[in-house]
This record gives C-alpha cells, structure tokens and sequence, in this order.
C-alpha cells in the first residue's frame, strides 16, 4: 500500500458532500470558497505519541480528539468550523490501527460538517496536527484581547473532569472513572454557543491548559486582570466527590475545552438562563486574583502545562 | 523560556505588513480576509529529520526548504501564497538552532510576502508541518485532472540537480557539488510563472517525487497518458557532466520543485520563447512511455519516493 492508496482508503471516504469545497483530497493543494462577507479562521495543533496521548490509547480516541481540540480554537474565535487538512507522521503502516484513527477522525468531523481537503502522510514518529479552517462572519472574529474593567467573566460548563481522568484517584469507581476519561477522550467543543458568543461576547478562549492559564491570556493581550469568585466555578460533580483538591484540577487541569469569555455586565440574567457559569469580574489592575468562601483574597498563579 | 516566549522571540518578528491579517500570531486562531472574488488554496506539508532532512543540515535550511516546498504546491495550483501556519515539534530549547532556523523560515516568506499568522508548538520528536494558504481568482486553481490528449507537456526548468546532491559521485570538485546542493536545500518555486499557467496551463503539478511520479498523477487524475521525448527532457549541466546515469536522476530524482504542466499545442512557440521546455505529448492511451534518440519507445515505470 503507497501513500496514495492509503490516503484514498483510509482518509478520502465517509466525507460529507460541502458545495464550497472546489477541490478536495488529491491535487496539490486544496481550493475552497468563502462565504461572502466572511473572513477565514485559522488554527492547528499538533498531537505527538508520549505528549499529548499515551500508547495504549485507542486509536480511535486519538482520531477524535485531534479533530475536537482543533474545532475548540475555532469555536473560541466565535466562526463555524468548515475543512481540514491532516498531517500524519506514521512509524509504520498498521491497517488496524489507521482504521480506528481515521473511525475516530471521520466522526468528529462529520459531526461538525467538517470535510477533510487535503494533508501529507509521511513516515517518522507518530505525529498528528490538524490544521483547521472556518469562517466568520466580517470583522466578527472574537479574540482575546477585547475584555473591559467590569466585564463579567464565564465559563461555559463544569471543570476539572478531563485533568483528573489523568491522576486517577484508587477512591474512585471503575465507571466513575469512565465518565472521567471520556471528558479527557472525548471533548466536546463548545459550537453551540457560536451565536451566544457573536450577541454578547467581548473576548474568548477556550480551556485548554487550564483556567487560570488560559483567562490569563485574555487578561494579558487585553490589559486588564481579573477577580474570581472560587467557590462560583463550577467543577465536575465527580471531581469534587473523589478528589482531595477539586479546585486545583478546575484551574489548572485543562484539557476540559470548554470556553472562558468575557461580556458587559448587564448581559448577566440572559447568560445564567443560558446554563452558564459567571465565575468573576475583568478588573482594571493587571492581576489575576481569586476570592474564597470567607471573600478572603488569594493570588492564583496562572499554571499550565509546559512544554520545555 | 515558555513556549510563549518562544513564539514571539523567534517566530513573531521581521515579519511583513500585510493589511489582509485580521489577527495573526496569539489567539485562539488567526483571521484573514480574501480578495474579492478569490478563493482560498491551501497545502501542508511535513518534514521529519533522517526522513526528508538529515540530522547534520543547518537549521537555516530546513526552515528556508519548510516554506519552500510548500510554495511550490501553492505554485502548481496557479495560485500566490500568502499565510502560513508553523507547527513545530521539537526534542529540546536550543537557542541557537531555533535562531537559524526561524532566520531561515522567516527569510523564505518574505521572499513572497507570505506572514506567518499562527501554529503550534510541542515537545517531542523533530517535526516541522508547514501550511500555506494562498487564493486564486474565482475558479481559475489550476488542477491535475485538465490535460487534454494532444496537449504539449512542459517542464519549467533543470531537472535532477536536487536529486544527483544526495548521491555525491567522487568524480564532482567541491565547488560543483555545492551547486547541486543549493538545489537540494533552497529550491526556488515556480511562482513567477503564475501569469504563463493563468493564461495557458490545463493541467499542472510541481515537481517534488520525481518527473515520472508527477507527471503520473497528471496522467491518472486526468484518465490519459503521457509520450516524453526523453532527448528533450532538460537535465542539470552538472549532472549532465559527472553522472553516468544523467535521466534517472532528471526523471525519478524529484526534489527539484519546478513545475510540470500542460497545454494546448498551439501555445507552443511563446512557451519556448520563454524559456520553457516542451518534452512530450498527452496522449489519449493511458501509458506512460518514453521515445528514445533513436525514436523507439522506450516504458517508464514511475518512480518516487515511497514512504511505507
């Protein structure tokens, strides 16, 4: 089997049928077409084997996660996610397990009516990063740098889950432990909130190092910093019943992808119907300070993970 | 230094205003707008060490040859490169090869106006996946699939030069060989002849596994064959002179980054005029065959690089 088969086999099948993709998988590159009125979002990730996943993963898992974390980015940025190109380094040709990957690619994005336009197969240590294209309507792109002094500040579900899936605690039972790992496996980016985002949002991210890490980067290219109220974020019921630290895994877990955004402070009723969470408030200072039960202040130093 | 640091100390910099980034390097993705009336092309390619460069090439070359493989696609689609995404992969911090190499990707973009918009970067085994978005008039992307049975068969340029540096003869002085390597390690793209393909091209595809396996998937995404003038076929002076299988290298070296394309016959004069090489015609029978000096017909198995 060359390249070309197994791209033809494994990568160029279950895709479904979009009328703005103008040339798909197998010229030199891939020519689509925007909407009008709208500009391209961009984003990729990578996903290397012992990093970002370990080597007893499922094949599949690993399929649709790439996609997922990717869709997360554009979801962020308030756009709807569109086509995809993959870049896949294989140590070796495994049918099983290129089956599984692409189950699991193919699933994630024919969930988000997402075409895969094109990549490159190449042979190395496995290696996959996902570039992913969407579109967003003129000048409506939600960035991180849009929040003001007195912005209320949400997140857009429970926190913590996918971060523990990592630690697992012995207290924990065996399908306890499932819905964990399946937070972690199996993420679900947050598009639905595309035209929350678009009425009320003025800065986003989604949660990927953790909370802290994450808002503040909104707090840095905004200029501002931030105040939350700890006992206000909402943390995976499981979490806070398995966990000695529950808190530490909704701050500085991530992996959750989830969205923290900012909007003006009178949206604040609209929003809580929504089922969202409001967790503080965008301060003038440039810290980024927690508040606990007692209102007692408590500086969180944003934690990720870090590569180097 | 943090992988934000890192971003904005080797990557964000020296790079080009262009009025059409929304929202480059730092957010969630980046935002871009088209032209009127052009579509978006897209390619990504990916290099590993010991499998496309080896462990001993100086960083500045893979950063320079990671862009410029992948103009060349862009190049072959008729199309002008504009943003790239960078996601790299790498086994530690070392300053000194992250400063070649950036010097190196940074003075390639800027040769064609390209910015770099975003990306990622992760720990683990040496891998750069480079992808670069271009646009191209409405409709006009110039495919694989449009070769027509009479159509003249062109070449752009030298070929085997790239090919010929990997297999050093110990016949070729120093000075010549270095030659040969610029081929190999800073191939030039094709995009100057963007005006000749919009204007004359059926079909084209870039020279990156070798003449035979190039001009092979115009033949199969096209449903015809090919009949190569093998005399005609330009093969590098150097090449020429100090290997004893010259054509194989110009017909299966690859590497060379010129353009393979195909027209009507009545362009033929302007092409040669302008220093483009007429090698063969499409043909209506789906083989690939080539005519020796003496007029016989001689199979051409294609061959290029296989991965598994």
């Amino acid at each position: 089997m060359d390249e070309f088969s197994l791209i033809d086999t494994y990568f160029n099948r279950n895709q479904i049928p979009r009328a703005d993709v103008i040339l798909g998988i197998g010229d030199d590159a891939a020519c689509v077409e925007l909407k009008p009125l709208h500009q391209l979002v961009v984003s990729t990730d990578t996903l290397v084997e012992c990093v970002h996943f370990l080597s007893d993963w499922d094949a599949y898992d690993i399929g649709y996660r790439s996609v997922m974390v990717n869709v997360s980015d554009i979801a962020a940025m308030g756009a709807t996610p569109c086509w995809a190109l993959l870049a896949l380094t294989l140590p070796n040709l495994n049918k099983g397990w290129l089956e599984r990957f692409s189950n699991g690619l193919h699933d994630a994005l024919n969930q988000f009516n997402i075409r895969l336009i094109g990549g490159d197969t190449t042979s190395g240590p496995l290696t996959i990063t996902l570039t992913l294209q969407g579109q967003v309507l003129n000048n409506k792109a939600i960035t991180r740098s849009g929040a003001k002094s007195g912005n209320i500040i949400w997140v857009s579900g429970e926190l913590g889950g996918a971060a523990a899936a990592l630690k697992r605690t012995p207290r924990i039972p065996e399908t306890h432990y499932q819905r964990l790992q399946k937070k972690l496996m199996a993420p679900v980016p947050r598009v639905d909130l595309q035209p929350i985002l678009a009425q009320y949002a003025t800065a986003a991210v989604d949660i990927s190092d953790g909370l802290s890490a994450d808002l503040n980067h909104i707090c840095r290219r905004s200029k501002v910093g931030a105040c939350l109220s700890l006992a206000d974020i909402p943390i995976h019921p499981l979490v806070e019943k398995y966990y000695s630290n529950p808190l530490t895994f909704a701050l500085s877990g991530g992996d959750d992808y989830e969205l923290c955004f900012t909007t003006p402070a009178h949206y604040k009723v609209e929003l809580v119907q929504a089922g969202l969470y409001p967790i503080g408030v965008i301060t003038e200072n440039t810290e980024l300070t927690g508040l606990n039960e007692q209102g007692e202040p408590v500086s969180l130093v944003p934690r990720g993970f870090k590569h180097f």
